[in-house]
């Protein structure tokens, strides 16, 4: 994995997104400098190598699905009107939000650029999933701010959301290593579905680590999403088992303009304590990734050679930020 | 040419861009139904034209060059914090900036959903031309907002800034015929190159159209450029060529905060009668025109067939609005 990582931060360093105007590149390579898990280009090698060995058809694809990746958080980060990502001023912050759109804008060109870079034949195969894909992640963003104003939001939607909103963007990255490593459709098919489900597990270990992180080891402030009352599995699930009292209590917080966060965090984790709420996210988180692996476990190839995907599976389960 | 430009109606109101979150995909056709030259798919159509007679290869990328340039007038609209567009409301007036971020990114993704809806084989060689001339597109924009800031901009510069935002656009729209008409690289190059040249006479001719086109029959506020301080060819000129005196009041005008918009233009005007501004920026968009149109009458194609694309180029140089 170590190795794959090592691959994915030099190339990524190396490639030449442009020089001028600096106010359109650099915000590029500060937000690709700011790091994070580079988890879909590993999942793109990784995937890729349970079919070949020659990286450089796969490299730049996968690095394609970062910059595309980095290209959503930096326009999200607009929307969202969010100061920090990775500990660092966001792009809109650090220069304005022109320049965020319009170096947002270039990456999304350059991610085709990285797909269209690969030596696989057949790029209008990848670039028809990959768009069907890129517009499901805007859809997702969409319910997600459409989600902010609403009251009630049902389980059935926040999992349809999550889905656009995150596990697409994994399963295309595994599907992708798939199709240019040369899997039958039948095969590359599956690995999709494993990513889908992972992707799910995956966000909703996010949201569990909102509230339930050790700060220490986080990274960001724990209960972000409870001060900003964003419609997480916790908070919906939260709702909907709530009896009268509670309920009129989430309520009260959530409709509260001006409070102590350290306050409405306590309240409403007393909330999620008192209604089993934490076991009950691990049991759905568990359910996506124990279906994700199954898949997987399943799949007809070098048992040998889908291992690193079970490992950075079983990582994103256990992971502490 | 009517024929043409129905074709391109239908076909951009027959096309799926998606229908959920509304809030997403509504932008996308009101901006589109908006209406406006079509002048970028009936330069691609009239290319393609020349070499070959069967629409149905060369439809859908045309469309893409339409929707990419709406893409841009959508996001630009945010940037420029325009309210007005054709007469209507900007997206971002009309719902809001973080839905026009939103569904810019998607027509941009739907833009090469329509490049690789075509039958032309090699669809990697357009993207690949596509990319360029798209990351050039956002480079000029980048260029243009870091204008406004800027006491002095050079006639290169300025010169060099509308190629990017607006010539390499009409360049790809007439190449990408050729190229998907099965025409030589040689012949397609110029083509190109026919294309750089108009492109930069159709945008000199917007500047002078701002300040001299008949106001009932322009379709916006004439002297726009004039109210907002745009460098334009007609100012860079004008700052060029005053006088100690003429400069000073040129850039008295320019730093006022609170000004009449009609004495503001009526006495920038009056400069740039007094410099003869007009007859210097009509010779340059005419020299523009006049290389193009030489390179077209040298092509070694079909004469009849090239003469609807002589056609618009004259239709571009006497247009009024």
């Amino acid at each position: 994995m170590k190795k794959y990582a090592e691959l994915i931060e030099k190339k990524l360093l190396e490639f030449d997104f442009g020089t001028h105007p600096v106010e359109l590149y650099e915000p590029i390579r500060y937000i690709l400098s700011l790091g994070g898990k580079r988890l879909r280009p590993l999942l793109t090698l990784m995937t890729y190598h349970i079919f070949d060995d020659n990286f450089n058809k796969a490299i730049y694809p996968a690095l394609g699905v970062e910059v595309f990746h980095n290209f959503t958080l930096l326009h999200d980060d607009i929307m969202d009107a969010a100061p920090i990502r990775r500990g660092m001023p966001t792009v809109h912050k650090k220069w304005n939000e022109n320049i965020a759109i319009l170096s947002g804008d270039v990456m999304l060109v350059r991610a085709y650029d990285l797909f269209l870079k690969s030596d696989f034949a057949d790029s209008s195969k990848i670039l028809k999933k990959f768009n069907k894909c890129a517009v499901e992640v805007c859809e997702g963003q969409q319910y997600d701010m459409n989600f902010e104003s609403r009251n009630a939001v049902s389980e059935a939607e926040y999992i349809e959301m999550i889905k656009l909103k995150t596990a697409v963007l994994l399963a295309f990255a595994i599907e992708l290593g798939a199709i240019i490593g040369g899997a039958e459709e039948k095969i590359s098919d599956k690995l999709h579905e494993f990513g889908i489900n992972i992707g799910l597990g995956f966000q909703l270990k996010d949201d569990l680590l909102d509230v339930y992180a050790d700060s220490d080891k986080f990274g960001k402030q724990v209960g972000g999403d409870i001060i900003s009352n964003k419609k997480t599995y916790l908070l919906i699930k939260a709702l909907e088992l709530a009896d009268n009292h509670e309920k009129g209590e989430l309520e009260s917080w959530l409709q509260k303009i001006e409070f102590n966060p350290k306050e409405k965090i306590e309240a409403i984790v007393g909330i999620y304590n008192k209604l089993g709420i934490k076991e009950l996210s691990e049991k759905k988180m568990n359910n996506y990734f124990d279906k994700g692996l199954n898949i997987l476990k399943s799949l007809q190839v070098d048992k040998n050679k889908k291992q690193p995907l079970i490992d950075l599976t079983l990582k994103l389960i256990n992971r502490e930020n």
